[in-house]
């Protein structure tokens, strides 16, 4: 099952982290995006190749180290269809080097049209005789406030395909409580989102008790995330929110159980542009710097957790 | 402002209705495959060939009759990269005939991410020298889950660029309760939705007096429909679930102010295949019979609504 082989490639690299690939224009070195607009201009094609070149330097700095990437949709949209192409390669070339990769789109609708996204983005789509693969990650975060009949399509495309969901529960930004903190009940909202995703994980069971519907809790949230941590025993969490949002390694120490797993935090914005901040570095050593980055942030985390173990088999 | 376009629109056509361009490749004649296969083979760019033809075709059938196409992301990303390039060339192509496009993309983040979501879809992107046009919309839906910090980003390109966005508040799926009815003290969750809605307005106020932030609430549940026109004054409404999800004329009346205006009714399935439903028609028809239906839905609609009038200018 899905969750079940991020959790092996946690355990393998012990590291519960996760690498945001959010590669707007300005995170990119100056020398890659002048190459690419001496070849194609000014154009959205440029900035897709320069986008791409510097995608691949991350994933070959990062890939023996890091268990999982997550491109953001909204950062490749930006550069139009061209843009688009480049996350489609982004996703075949981590997963080329043993990445498992979570495409970010939250995305949510219902019915045929959400068995659309799931197709779209964890499945296979027949083109006359032949089943073509349109994105091909491993995993989608998707938002539930549609429901049941939002998830249930995904539900389905996951089984059949070896995937896996994550569905947003308490997000980290500061508004995130406007609604989602609100009471139904004596139950905020988040929790309520929370113990949906449980519901819906039956279906998905993992051989390591978590399920295949995760949930994203953001990592500013440090209380929420311990509560949710307890209460929601078989849903793995995708935690936003460390480092730039504010986000320390003691706030996610909560979301993990008592083996280092049950969850996985992200870092983008840290790594992709470490060479801007690690002192003397040149651009051109960029994928050096997000590597020494990346190992910082996974010694920042696991200090708290120690070793990482599968658990007995379920 | 953007919501004004659409009002004139509505007003000039005499016809509260958009055609939503969901198009899965069941949906398109066989004629039209076949000549993309024969050409592509059975790849993701023969099915991306095939529906541009096919968009095409209903673009060309409707503009004169409909204000406005919906296209659905989720049917283009179904496709691949090449799928969203026909996107990207199914929102020019209408626009170059005049009518309002709305992107149904459900989009939701935070801050930057989510900045980068609306200029994806509504704005212009700066590389190198120039400014690109990503997608070109004129208006986005969005999910409004993360609270305010996702919506905030959007009013800022709305704002410069001219364009609207349409927030989920009360989806037309039967599990939509699930989460939008639950109270918040007395208040569902879909009624406290849609009071930010109306806040989030202000921001955009437009001179027929609703707001560049519009809300979407289903057909499929007219009390709660007639109940939010009554209360979110300026608020613009897009109404899914009319026809194949159950919703009829009658049920969306509510929807309505006394000059026939604050709604549009979406019709995707109904309209793209009425040449499956039409007695005796051949698929080479089916744009014609797409114009039958369309007419039909108009007529169906508003005969309870009676003549649609601007209002005085605010």
């Amino acid at each position: 099952m899905s969750m079940d082989r991020l959790i092996e490639k946690i355990v393998q690299t012990q590291n519960p982290t996760v690498a945001g690939l959010d590669p707007k224009l300005e995170f990119i070195p100056a020398a890659i995006k002048e190459k690419a607009y001496k070849a194609y201009g000014h154009t959205l094609k440029a900035a897709a190749k320069a986008i791409l070149e510097f995608n691949r330097g991350l994933i070959d700095a990062l890939c023996d180290i890091v268990p999982a990437v997550k491109p953001q949709c909204a950062y490749y949209e930006m550069y139009g269809w061209q843009g688009v192409k480049v996350l489609y390669k982004t996703i075949e070339y981590a997963r080329e080097k043993g990445m498992y990769v979570i495409t970010d789109g939250k995305r949510n609708d219902i019915g045929t049209t959400m068995e659309a996204y799931a197709v779209a983005h964890l499945g296979e789509v027949a083109v006359g005789e032949e089943r073509c693969t349109p994105f091909g990650a491993d995993a989608l975060t998707v938002n539930g406030y549609l429901g049941s009949d939002g998830i249930s399509p995904l539900l389905k495309v996951c089984a059949a395909q070896d995937k896996g969901i994550f569905v947003l529960a308490k997000t980290s930004n500061p508004s995130s409580g406007e609604l989602q903190d609100k009471p139904i009940g004596d139950t905020p909202v988040y929790r309520v989102m929370g113990e949906m995703c449980q519901q819906w994980g039956q279906a998905l069971p993992g051989k390591y008790g978590y399920s295949g519907v995760g949930a994203v809790v953001g990592a500013t949230y440090p209380e929420q995330l311990g509560m949710l941590r307890k209460e929601l025993s078989a849903t793995f969490f995708l935690v936003p929110g460390y480092g730039a949002q504010g986000g320390g390694a003691q706030d996610v120490a909560g979301a993990f159980d008592t083996n280092g797993l049950g969850a996985i935090v992200n870092s983008s914005r840290a790594i992709m542009t470490a060479y801007k901040k690690e002192s003397g570095a040149k651009e051109s050593e960029y994928a050096a710097c997000a590597r020494r980055e990346a190992l910082r942030m996974k010694e920042d985390i696991t200090r708290y957790i120690g070793e990482i173990r599968l658990p007995e088999q379920k």
